[in-house]
């Protein structure tokens, strides 16, 4: 029956307790993370800490002429609710298969294609459309750190399998998904950063991509390709992508504007069989991403302004790579070993011996250097060897500040090891 | 052990069954249902079906001064990652707190609002961090189609409470969140739509929302009040938010720039209780909503612009409204019954005995007119009960066309009511 006090008749209850709070969270949300905190703010510092662009590099002006034709040619549709289907403005989609991530060899088309608000976003989207809680997914060990965060906020359950200098381990994968199977869990899908690896800076050539899709292929497993960095390639040759080797069953691969227009946008896009969008976008509960985002990509790539910012970013991020990899060998030489990408934002530094990734952190922060630590990027921290590493992103830092920003780093790890 | 044939080393597997496919699927994706479809698209209608906004009124102009605004003053936060927290740009919520949706007796800060990308967002947001597998939620019935569907895509489970020509009773989810405790499984939330209702437009007036406080309270229940059409109240008195009425304590209230502003640009939020806002934040894994669109909401709003738009689309609303309620009283007075809404999109229609909101459907459409079925509005659609209303939006359709769709629609009614 309806109340008759005073208080209860304000509307006013009684204060709820943080016991029954926690109650009332889904099991997920009394576990899940915040974001990895950078250093303390009375700490200034050289950011090596997030992967995130260039922000001079941002085509302002474009992306303001991109609004301004929208605002002008399409303000109905653009401000308006998203008509139809939360699946994506049709015009990007045909874009993201014809100019912006086109799959040599395979037929896609727009129907092929669902929109998402980036790709951390679209990550969240294929765990909600595959996962029951309690499921398997495979994920790399290391993996991004947000796919971490998505997974242990997740009621799903990960199975982690190493990593080498090829990318994912096609051996260990098969061990893993046959585990699984026998088990009687099987693997719903595998989580793979095949190209420009965050945080290890790898990328799986053409043999191992085909070894990973015969092995998931054979066990009927979903291949969630992550390929946020492939535009940003400075030497080599290009690798054909698993959704275009697949012959385009089996996998869906994750883009996203973030590291060639802007991030703030919060446009990316998942592609794939069109069964599997179609379970996508039956999945969508927030009406779709944001209509006036899309139309101005939409602008400002039929402006013709893409191909050409994504050549000179491009050329900004191998000079900071280039940079980047001449300071460690000048002031990490023979005691630390890092990776070699052909791309992308990332070096995966190996520290010496008895220095950690958080343990070396205070002195860092003292000699005004960030770095992410390594162990953020595995699903279970607890194993010592996944102290051993800790990320350098070159994308953010301004090119002039990269030798002293790696300079503080060398001194920062003498002084770690001397101290242990 | 990696393949060896030739058709597994050229990377493409085996063709993906129908089957195959739908078990990778989680539970609820092999379920969840698209949007509900309108007319087909060779019956040209008068739409009286979405609930969007009328879009001659989106302050176009305004909305590209407030992005030169940012470009000009903060392209870089703005296409930029939100940095520090997923929560949302701190200037925006102190917006939402202060201007944009503040509650009179209650000291809320930033602290207490997450930045949502739209207010269906902000419900699946809720759903992510308070339901298990199998919890349960009270919903309305009839409710917001969008949250339906978002139910039906969950793995939690919706006890339906229905809604009188006061909103929500008050009696009956007493009784229904008694019945849940006794089974052993308590509501973790009760979602309510307590202001211009959607489908139904009713307002609880106080004294109901005291009596569904001290309910909620006394079943230490949450309630997720959602409030996306409150500014646009075209007569009578406000009435304080179910948050205020509480003291701060045990509501989560949504809202959103999307009948106010532009939907365009999914914008919205959810303020309440620190501990529960904290929760929110923690399980966001899509790096959160636009900054580039929250920064060109708070230069919006920050230029004065946001009160005397309300004030605008508010009075456009009011024009229609009367419109269409004149016109219900000369085609279907005596026919049909309906609600007096005093703001928002809606009029809920009791159809004559005998003529269902799907069996009208063809007759409207051949007529030239649509809506919006009720049945839609209802978890469980099985009961004949609730095909017996039909929802008209008056928000988008152009004022002098109001005469022309709800004479038609008198027309299709009394074709309906003869064919049967």
């Amino acid at each position: 029956m309806v109340g008759t006090t005073t208080e209860a008749a304000s509307g006013r209850g009684q204060p709820w307790s943080e016991a029954e709070i926690s109650r009332l969270l889904a099991a997920p949300a009394r576990v899940a993370q915040g974001w990895v905190p950078g250093p303390p703010p009375n700490k200034p510092v050289i950011s090596l800490y997030a992967g995130v662009p260039d922000a001079p590099t941002f085509p302002v002006a474009e992306i303001g002429e991109a609004v301004h034709t929208v605002l002008e040619r399409e303000p109905a549709p653009a401000l308006e609710y998203l008509l139809g289907t939360p699946q994506g403005v049709v015009e990007l989609r045909q874009l993201v298969v014809d100019v912006m991530e086109p799959e040599p060899g395979l037929a896609l088309g727009a129907e092929n294609v669902v929109i998402t608000s980036g790709s951390a976003h679209a990550f969240a989207c294929v765990c909600q459309t595959f996962l029951d809680a309690g499921d398997y997914v495979v994920i790399e060990a290391p993996t991004y750190a947000g796919a971490i965060r998505a997974a242990k906020g997740s009621s799903a359950r990960f199975a982690a399998v190493p990593i080498d200098e090829h990318g994912l381990r096609a051996d260990l994968l098969d061990e893993t998904l046959e585990r699984l199977e026998r088990e009687g869990t099987p693997a719903k899908f595998i989580y793979t950063i095949p190209v420009f690896h965050n945080p290890a800076g790898v990328t799986a050539p053409l043999e191992r991509r085909r070894q990973l899709l015969e092995v998931a292929s054979r066990h009927r497993v979903l291949i969630v390709e992550d390929d946020a960095y492939g535009e940003l390639r400075y030497r080599g040759e290009a690798v054909p992508s698993m959704l275009s080797l697949s012959g385009g069953e089996g996998v869906l691969r994750c883009g996203t504007v973030s590291k060639t227009i802007a991030p703030g946008l919060r446009v990316g896009w998942i592609k794939g069989p069109k069964p599997l969008i179609d379970a996508l976008v039956r999945m969508r509960f927030d009406n779709g991403t944001s209509p006036f985002a899309q139309r101005t990509v939409r602008a400002y790539v039929e402006a013709g302004h893409f191909r050409p910012h994504v050549g000179v970013v491009r050329d900004v991020y191998k000079r900071k790579f280039e940079a980047m990899d001449a300071a460690l060998g000048e002031h990490l030489g023979g005691l630390c070993s890092w990776t070699d990408p052909d791309g992308g934002f990332f070096i995966w530094v190996k520290l010496p011996e008895g220095v950690t990734d958080l343990g070396l952190q205070p002195f860092a922060w003292d000699e005004g250097v960030s770095y992410f630590p390594g162990s953020a990027f595995y699903m279970d921290d607890t194993d010592p060897a996944c102290h051993a590493h800790i990320r350098l992103a070159f994308s953010a830092v301004k090119l002039d500040q990269i030798g002293e920003a790696v300079a503080r780093l060398g001194r920062s790890v003498r002084a770690a090891a001397s101290a242990r």
